[in-house]
């Protein structure tokens, strides 16, 4: 895979205002996107980390935060927020370590 | 990657009418994503294989088709149309192996 050795796939799906249930950009998802892009900006990795947005990945979130999902490992991650973004680059962009804390507990 | 043998990530990234640059909504990819969303319920594949819109994947495409990537192979598709949907799903979907024909030249 040269140019693309990880690929992020942000959940950017956004349900209207009202709706009861919730979606990843109500969330913060679109936050999310932007900080990790301009980690990778800032750390000079444009050439090998990929970063997308996505309609709905299928997993919704909870109370907070967004669906994430890296490939080729398949890691999936669960309410994600901006908080946790600087962790997410060291451990797992950087690293190649998925950040435990963070994976989904259903979709492993 | 229980639920997920394979994930198949079309772009439905769609520039203005008038725009100078192509994009994939433009040149049908939400009819190749719909068209390949019923090939899976069809053939019983909805455990296996995830199909996610996306927003810009990166490479646009040129005059016809649309820009498609499946995961875990990393495998990055040019130009593809509705017409490519029927051995997309026979030969990868089902398959495991790309077609060749359809492979992006520069994203290997």
């Amino acid at each position: 895979m040269a140019g693309a050795r990880r690929h992020f796939f942000v959940c950017t799906n956004r349900r209207p205002e009202g709706a009861p249930k919730a979606s990843c950009a109500r969330n913060g998802s679109e936050d999310v996107l932007f900080a990790l892009r301009e980690e990778r900006e800032k750390r000079g990795l444009s050439a090998d980390i990929f970063i997308t947005a996505t309609g709905c990945l299928g997993p919704c979130p909870g109370e907070g935060g967004c669906t994430m999902l890296v490939y080729p490992e398949g890691v999936w991650y669960a309410n994600v927020k901006t908080e946790d973004v600087d962790e997410l680059v060291e451990r797992h962009m950087i690293g190649g370590e998925p950040v435990e804390r963070l994976r989904d507990p259903y979709y492993t």
